[in-house]
């Protein structure tokens, strides 16, 4: 967010053609802060999709591909090639286009869940990228400046030790059985191009992510139901999930694309034996701090909270100005592009990883094993 | 709420001394709607105390008893004795009172949960009362007029096929050890008094009742992760269980009385193919309604709601000016009124009951096994 | 609240028949704490009614009056006549008993506003009560705890001084003509019964008495312009006033019955130049409190307080546990029953007087009178 | 929003060096589409500072100007000039550039309010720019989806006919007087630069701009009264301001830079005889209405509500993702582009224009007046 005079980074793009969801919103945060130009793209696996959709995002022609391999080795031939890639195809076209550009040196910028398995993502985690390209992860929630907060005040031992973790993310778009035509469904909930999980590689990583990004707690086992209620769909449409922590803590999670009335309701509390927190992302610029004893306090995004570094390096407008998904998507995009140009330090441990994916694969993974065995509490290690 | 000219019913008490919440809440209750005239206590096992708390509540001398025996066997016999009784004592007395007075022909109005053990449940529910002696459980949240709202959408079919139920009770009185001279908490956590569950016991069952009260399906079975987290504790403080129900909708229960910032956060949201559900008992007079596809209504006590025949009977002052936890007490107090005066059919269904006990108790008790044994899903009907 | 074992105070009722609201909610009031017996009444004007009222909420037949002057009368010669009444007519029928009752040494509790007219309340404030027989003005909101809560943190100079105080009380049960039969409208929207003033009598009066109570501010002037939106209606049904008080502070009441979607949305903020306060009826167990440049917190009714007596003194059940309209209003009850006991030093400066009472009129006097001058400001201390 | 393929827009920007908020806002708000290239400015009256802040923002050393009037005549001679110019200076250097850059046939993009007097404003007006070039005041608010709603929801009848407007724009910011090195604050309390208001120029313009593009009721009269609170400011910290529209409707407006616990809390409520709204910018993603008699319904941003064109084409993210401030002045930045390029059609009568600018010279001039003639009712069109 710092107009430091620092070199835009040229960027290219893989999937996010026309009528998709996620390389439209990947666009948006690369331009936010202006660390970015998008000057290449392999926009869709169909010519005629990547063309035109090329064309209306302004590439120049030369530059628009119909094979992420191809964009790999045009770029990285060129003087003025993509420094980085954002790769926003389905899950389980993840892992390819990772691999390539990782291998050609280019900085990769990835859509979550990290692949469609978790032989994949152990795959991408072992490969040595080139010229020591750096990896994103888009766990773009960990981006909101209260989520820092939280994360924040956890380290500082606010909340004492933690207890309790409530994570949740409900949605009703899901409710019914999806159109046909319906894009951003029909490939989530394909097993082909989803992977074996539907709600819990969709959303339940997300909650999952924000409670391991804020709480820093590494997870021991997990106890799961999950549940497929449409007709005819074959993914999971609903996830129940007791978790169990290192050191004795517990929680829940619950994610659904059936809960009628639920927009995005991401929501996460968290409890210990000193403090409380809540956040919800409905409203994202508040969040509830409590103090055992005390009443409860309403922290804003960029408001009166006295020595908070967290918050205050991820704030675009002043306090009641409200900021929203864009820009914590926006931040991930902005705090990656200081560490491509070596001024990292200050972001160490805050940029979701590529170590991050695969214990999020492991996550779904366990999650699936222990449903299969109605409920058996599975260890993420053993997955 | 009604005012009929019925004549008030003459009522007892047994427990409910000087520095109880319990008995108090249930006198507030007996006196709202004029319904009822306290006459009579066995308010402690503690003579002088018994004594000093029914001269402070106004009871005559002669009818201030040392024991509830003592208590059943003189009113009985009196031609002005009392009509009903109110048990407020810790769990493991309720059942002794209760059968005493079901069996001396007086009608018995109960704090939950029903006993300490299932046994003891099942063995009250085995008795004849005399005379046709009517029980009544207060779980007082059943009484909240847009929880009869929610369970008239329910049983409309407003909300289609159920699927989701999210039932949460979190608190964090017990979030330290107890203070030795806290009387709230010491028997609370003590199994002698509470029985087999601590959090589960007496709030978890609450939220359990709230959500079976409102959707009408049948628990299949539970797996349960209950914790104490607080050294020393021999009961639970944490509760948390996954549901499943008959027809396959599936649920979460949270119970905590460790939830640093909760006060007394009962919530729950019901998800169907058709609708959705949300209400809070924070702000009871308000409940959020969506139908699929349809903006989200906020829906109020007493307020704009088409034909709406449970609230409408269970509302004293209009909408706009909140009524709160004692109003939805009373009200369970007042309809068992008509009940004992003859007038109940309006509430077939509505007051919880004894056979309501008995499950409350299975539901404990399933809970508290399955958490023995790491999760595993068990049968209310097999415990 | 307190089951001190005191008796129980003899109540007699003006007005209130079958069918009134405020009849009802004043009787439910005084049965909460057990402090009075309804043992008289003249609940209306009308013979048939009074007497199938007083029937219906338990009267003997000898003591349902036909008049309050009779009532008067005969209730001070009984030796077990009653004690206080309550009067619960429309406006204009608040003086002529509240003279009477006062005369002949009987307690009065009145509803609000105190006359129809200024003068009639200057005349009622000169009347020497018999036996020094007290007054209670049911500003009912004055009883919220939180609103007590709010009169302390103002007086203990948590806010520093006042700058700006913003008042509303919007509802919207007269956005249209009302029926011919609606009771409740038709007396209030009558010059003749309501007196001069629509809303700001009704609705009006509460907000300026709940602002005056919380700040203690005295009021210099207003400007004011009152609308009677309503084709035919007569009274204003919205109110706009601009408020000057000594010393320098502003403020706005904002009163409306056409306000589309509002309730009972009572409303006070008041800012300081070292905090701010905001209070909601809608929730009213919650209360915003800001110290300048720290986070807001959440105050609870009978919650985490350090200190707070006010609070704590007139709480029944935990935090967490809402209490509401009734509960305020009993609370008025409860402690006007302490000072007719003679236990009434708590509670001085805290129930609502006949002072109150002239003041509340002189407010509505002075509004009217700027609302015809074009919004000239208007001293209180001038009409 | 739309990703057409369109050239991007070549813009310049005077004023918005290195520690100015707003100048920030509009170049995120310039980025966020992709529709315009920031290539020039004249950031500052101080060289060194005009120097530095353009390397900052990437400016070629070339198009860093160290006057807005040097920029306006080597950019217009340029073949790659810029087409348009963002004036992010103070209120009363708004005037100047605005003139000179119309004068010059570049668009103009300027920050409110229009000017620091009425007779600036006027002159404004009455340039004839060149080459047809347009000009946008940037209330940026009116680009928040819900409020495009809101007008949308007024101007289909949905609301019947207006009878109450309540709008208020409470801060907390300027409690206590601000720090000789607050440059936010020195301008805006500071007569020379801010013109003769203070917090209703800076706040009040906003809130008074939104009632009226949401309403479109014009204005008759105001009767306002304004004061200073903190010692030694020149400026009103407190707006209190009673309206009269034309046709009927009245309206109460607060603008506050001293009500602590608040930080932008804008706020707009539409009351008519057939429905209500309600919004908040500290949720702008959520925005109440009822329909007079049903239960209130919550509209969402994108959310479902059906055939609304206004909702739709001002969404960037699903329901539930909530946007915030920057996208709605990133709208208003957008929209602009399209009309730049002829296609401004669809946004007719959207966009704040010179002629919104100069009715809010006029609210503010007539606020004024009137404070000073205390409190004198005084007509928009007469000052």
């Amino acid at each position: 967010m710092a107009e430091t005079g620092a070199k835009r980074i040229r960027l290219g793009m893989v999937g996010g053609g026309t009528g998709a969801f996620i390389g439209y919103v990947h666009r948006v945060a690369s331009r936010i802060d202006g660390d970015y130009d998008l000057v290449a793209g392999a926009l869709s696996s169909r010519p005629e999709v990547a063309k035109e959709s090329g064309r209306n995002i302004g590439l120049a022609e030369d530059r628009i591909y119909s094979s992420y391999e191809e964009m790999a080795r045009a770029e990285a031939a060129r003087p003025d090639g993509i420094e980085a890639v954002s790769i926003v195809t389905p899950n389980h076209m993840h892992f390819g286009p990772a691999k390539a550009f990782l291998e050609a040196g280019i900085h990769v910028i990835c859509d979550k869940p990290l692949t469609a398995t978790l032989e994949d993502a152990r795959a991408l985690a072992a490969i040595k990228p080139k010229n020591g390209a750096k990896f994103l992860l888009t766990h773009n929630y960990t981006g909101y400046p209260l989520i820092r907060q939280a994360r924040q005040l956890v380290e500082s031992g606010a909340l004492g030790t933690i207890r309790v973790i409530q994570a949740e993310y409900p949605q009703d778009w899901l409710t019914e059985p999806a159109a046909d035509d319906n894009k951003q469904a029909s490939w989530r909930t394909d097993p082909a191009r989803s992977g074996a999980g539907g709600a819990i590689g969709d959303i339940g990583t997300h909650a999952y992510n924000l409670l391991r990004f804020v709480t820093g707690l590494k997870t021991e086992a997990v106890s799961a139901d999950l549940t497929s209620f449409v007709p005819g769909r074959q993914l999971d449409d609903n996830v129940h999930i007791m978790l169990r922590f290192q050191g004795g803590a517990r929680g829940m999670l619950w994610a659904s694309q059936v809960a009628v009335g639920c927009e995005n309701g991401l929501q996460l509390r968290v409890y210990g034996d000193k403090g409380g927190l809540e956040w919800r992302q409905d409203n994202p610029n508040y969040m509830w701090f409590t103090e055992f004893g005390r009443p409860k306090q309403l922290l804003t995004r960029g408001g009166a909270i006295s020595g908070n570094a967290a918050s205050t390096m991820n704030v675009r407008v002043p306090a009641g100005h409200p900021e929203g998904y864009l820009e914590a998507f926006a931040t991930l995009y902005s705090q990656f592009a200081e560490v491509i140009r070596g001024n990292g330090a200050p972001y160490d441990g805050l940029l979701p990883t590529l170590a991050d994916g695969v214990e999020g694969m492991e996550f779904i993974t366990a999650s699936v094993k222990s449903s299969q065995s109605d409920g058996k509490w599975t260890k993420l290690s053993e997955v």
